[in-house]
């Protein structure tokens, strides 16, 4: 399959310039997992676009029909897994900072092949803390927002100290994220993740797993403050994106953890919610 | 004029995609005063860019030739006052935040008239302390990188309160600048500037008023760190950025100051400096 790319909808090879989305990361974007022509959760992704959106004060583009468009013109195999990463910019605008009083979005949609297949097992991941901390930002935390640099200087770290994935703190000490999803501790019948009103990003799948698959399964659910020293009396961790769905940590710093049965349970509920959701 | 529009080098209409510095505000950019064909200290400007490029890990692409091509294919009179943005990202790469390990950096040139006269005298500016805070990351303190969606809610900030500029301070309560240049106090003989150890951009024009222009008048020059409180105590305020050169500030919140000698004599000290640069 050849990757596809769509700017408002509409196949292209590049991005009209100028545009604040290249200039001042002035944009937003979300990853999807797709099947056939079906994306996983569209809900999801469209509440925390349509928020975003607003808290930045960027109008809603017609995305919903470019996804819908684009996905029409892909020529993929009704059960190939995609990932679709849909972003969304101001637009053009006047030269400097403060956004055009009316902008005009646009949408930039790009297909290709999963990177993995989410339904098979993913094996556990070797972790660290990271050195790098992320900054503190409560005016954009939660977001998917353009500017990610924080996020390439972390993966940077946790490929130049061979390791899966790195747990990163704020700058305040305080447990956000990995660096490609979000952070979750198992504490009895308690699934407990980082409060993110300063720093990181809601993801989908967080949200997925503290609204439904935790309650589904008779578990509690917890967001809070947490500082490293919280990981080492978790009975089990894990990772979630929307692409690797649950990925247990097998090993963080010195510490390992054997597969745990509720893990596995979560896992299992997940990749059917998965299917069910694609249809 | 029409503006003009290069990518590395050659007349463009748009960005290849994908490119990392609109997926992740993987990036650079200079913001260059011009004058018919020749840019303002531009080894100020290539200092700034070749280090964060360093700190970044993006190798250097051949950016003084795309400048040079870019400024030869303009057609501006030789008198006309211009503003380039010279834009470097890391260009395409692999899915995901973790840079490609060999990158090949695209340069975006953007070359438009200049937004004001810079030998005119600018009007003084009246300024308030932003509600916005930025957010502390020394990993990123100091550099023109392409995440700036901080001075785009601040910016946004400015023209809702219909003020001229925001002195903007980072969560820690410490003043950093303002949304469009760096801040200047002068305090006796003495100007004084905010560290941006954590936070803010290291302007070319500060840069050249700590090490060229205050040392010439005789006046001392100090980095510190500075909170609010400060700037009630001071002689006089101003800003700077290479667009606007020094402006004063004539009124911040409640307070007023009148025109400062020292102010002025720095303000024509630049427009000397400024015009010599150019030839």
């Amino acid at each position: 399959m050849a990757p596809g790319l769509f700017i408002d909808g509409r196949a292209a090879a590049s991005l009209p310039l100028p545009d604040r989305g290249l200039a001042y990361g002035d944009g937003l974007f979300e990853t999807l997992l797709v099947r056939g022509r079906q994306p996983a959760w569209p809900a999801l992704h469209g509440e925390r676009l349509s928020a975003g959106l607003a808290r930045l004060g960027i109008p809603e583009p017609p995305w919903r029909d470019h996804l819908a468009s684009s996905l029409a013109a892909v020529d993929a195999p009704a059960e190939r897994w995609l990932t679709l990463r849909l972003t969304v910019t101001r637009g053009d605008g006047p030269r400097g900072y403060a956004p055009p009083a009316t902008a005009v979005p646009r949408t930039v949609i790009e297909i290709a092949e999963a990177p993995l297949d989410p339904l098979a097992a993913p094996a556990p991941l070797r972790t660290a803390l990271a050195r790098l901390r992320w900054a503190r930002q409560p005016a954009l935390a939660g977001l998917k927002h353009l500017n990610r640099l924080e996020q390439v200087l972390a993966a940077r770290e946790c490929r130049e100290r061979g390791l899966d994935e790195l747990l990163v703190c704020d700058t305040a000490g305080r447990l956000v994220a990995a660096t490609r999803g979000n952070l979750f501790l198992l504490r009895g019948d308690t699934l407990v993740t980082p409060d993110l009103a300063a720093c990181g990003i809601a993801g989908t799948r967080r949200r997925l797993l503290l609204d439904t698959l935790a309650p589904a399964l008779g578990l509690a659910a917890e967001v809070t403050a947490l500082e490293p020293a919280a990981l080492a009396s978790a009975d089990a961790l894990f990772c979630c994106n929307s692409l690797r769905g649950i990925v247990a940590i097998g090993r963080h710093e010195e510490q390992q953890w054997r597969a745990h049965p509720v893990i596995e349970r979560l896992q299992a509920a997940y990749r059917e919610a998965l299917c069910a959701s694609v249809g």
